[in-house]
């Protein structure tokens, strides 16, 4: 299997310090957590700008050029629920070290978001939901079948899809955990690609307990075949986690150096 | 599920100064591990006396009313190359907290250890495994069947076997780890108990090392649905990794003061 793939989430408007440099295009804090992140080893970064509206294409053209420029064509996903931004980045997207991430689909009133992947040849990460949280399973399959197919007819490769089963919050759906595991299982059975948000499940707790949760939940749902999460690659305890589940995986060989790659 | 079962090892005479403790019957070292270990929430303590020939039977009276006496009757593993000695502690053994385990049988030489629990109403670990390195999933699980038939024909509930895959050290065969793990998921779905040396994988790595390794590795192997496993419980990081998939397992109900029971 391909290693696993982190996706920095530290560049993002729920940060007051990070919307402030948005909205001033003020380059120093966005250039110092995109660097603490890929110095902590996240291969890809979100852009999350929020909604952006009105501005947002210019601002998602200006984050993409001011990204790719200092940090060597880095790949990115395009975080809002402005399309016309997500359009604007890819524009002036460099595919060198991958392609552009339309961070999100799903299968409720975010669908079209697949067609814009599908018509840029991006990566689009799908979410395997509608409106609500999903009842079981068989609904989150047949959500990530429709947007497989869907996908397909407009194009795109199976494996630029990559399906994400919605991590649930421990403190209330501590019911669902397995639920949401076991679906990541069958993703990997059928050969698919997925993702996701593993930090919702720790959302409430206190800030001692989320790395390690967070760190145990990854190791999990990487036994269960994820193929990539979207994470704060500066939660060391988490990075040294997925690094040793690679290797138990086979996607790494082992080396005494290997937490240090 | 039941909550995960950790076996705490460090009561070996691998460690030198237990084993001049065990010789010298010098109590201080020995109640000392052993509070360390509960303490960190050992379920049961592991008695490692080693070969033990001719003193054996003894020497495990002696360290099973000992343990016992001062720590409310804390169930134990009983584990050494003398089969009379197991006996021996058995014949004392107040079984308040839990039947003791007879540590370990396998398929081959040692099959008899089998025996030796069955005649004693204990559990057993039972490894799957005979001479030389399983080559694969259908030797381990003829010999998980083999012993399985035994136990039973002598009278054991199939609960009372906790078999065991075998770790194995990543040094070396890194490439077996997934099949492993996946003999683990054969033991679950059978509805059998299990248990290993976790720490087995991380043999030879440099001492920081290990640590993030065994906690990875024991986080995979409960989403398989390993039950229990013979750990150090004074390895934190380790524990609470133990503790927080038993969440995700719905094992335990999740309290902000999860982590300190």
């Amino acid at each position: 299997m391909a290693k696993f793939i982190t996706i920095g989430e530290r560049l993002s408007t729920t940060a007051p310090a990070v919307n402030k440099a948005f909205l001033e295009r003020d380059e120093e804090p966005i250039l110092k957590r995109a660097k603490q992140q890929l110095d902590a080893g996240a291969v890809y970064l979100d852009v999350n700008i929020g909604p952006a509206e009105g501005y947002g294409p210019d601002l998602m053209k200006w984050a993409v050029q001011l990204l790719q420029s200092h940090f060597d064509n880095v790949p990115l996903a395009l975080d809002t629920a402005n399309m016309a931004a997500i359009e604007a980045g890819i524009s002036v997207y460099n595919r060198e070290k991958g392609k552009p991430i339309v961070n999100s689909a799903d299968a409720g009133s975010r669908i079209e978001y697949l067609d814009l992947a599908a018509a840029n040849d991006a990566i689009c990460i799908a979410l395997c939901n509608a409106e609500g949280i999903a009842k079981d399973n068989d609904e989150r399959m047949g959500y990530c079948q429709m947007l497989l197919e869907r996908g397909m007819e407009h194009g795109m490769e199976a494996e630029d899809m990559w399906f994400d089963p919605l991590f649930l919050v421990v403190k209330g759906m501590q019911d669902k955990q397995m639920q949401v595991l076991e679906f990541i299982k069958m993703l990997s059975d059928m050969g698919l690609n997925s993702t996701g948000g593993l930090s919702n499940n720790s959302n409430g707790m206190p800030k001692t307990i989320r790395p390690i949760m967070d760190s145990a939940l990854v190791a999990m749902a990487m036994m269960q075949g994820l193929t990539s999460a979207i994470v704060n690659p500066n939660d060391l305890r988490l990075m040294e986690t997925i690094k040793s589940c690679d290797v138990f995986r086979g996607n790494t060989l082992y080396a005494d150096s290997y937490l240090e790659i």
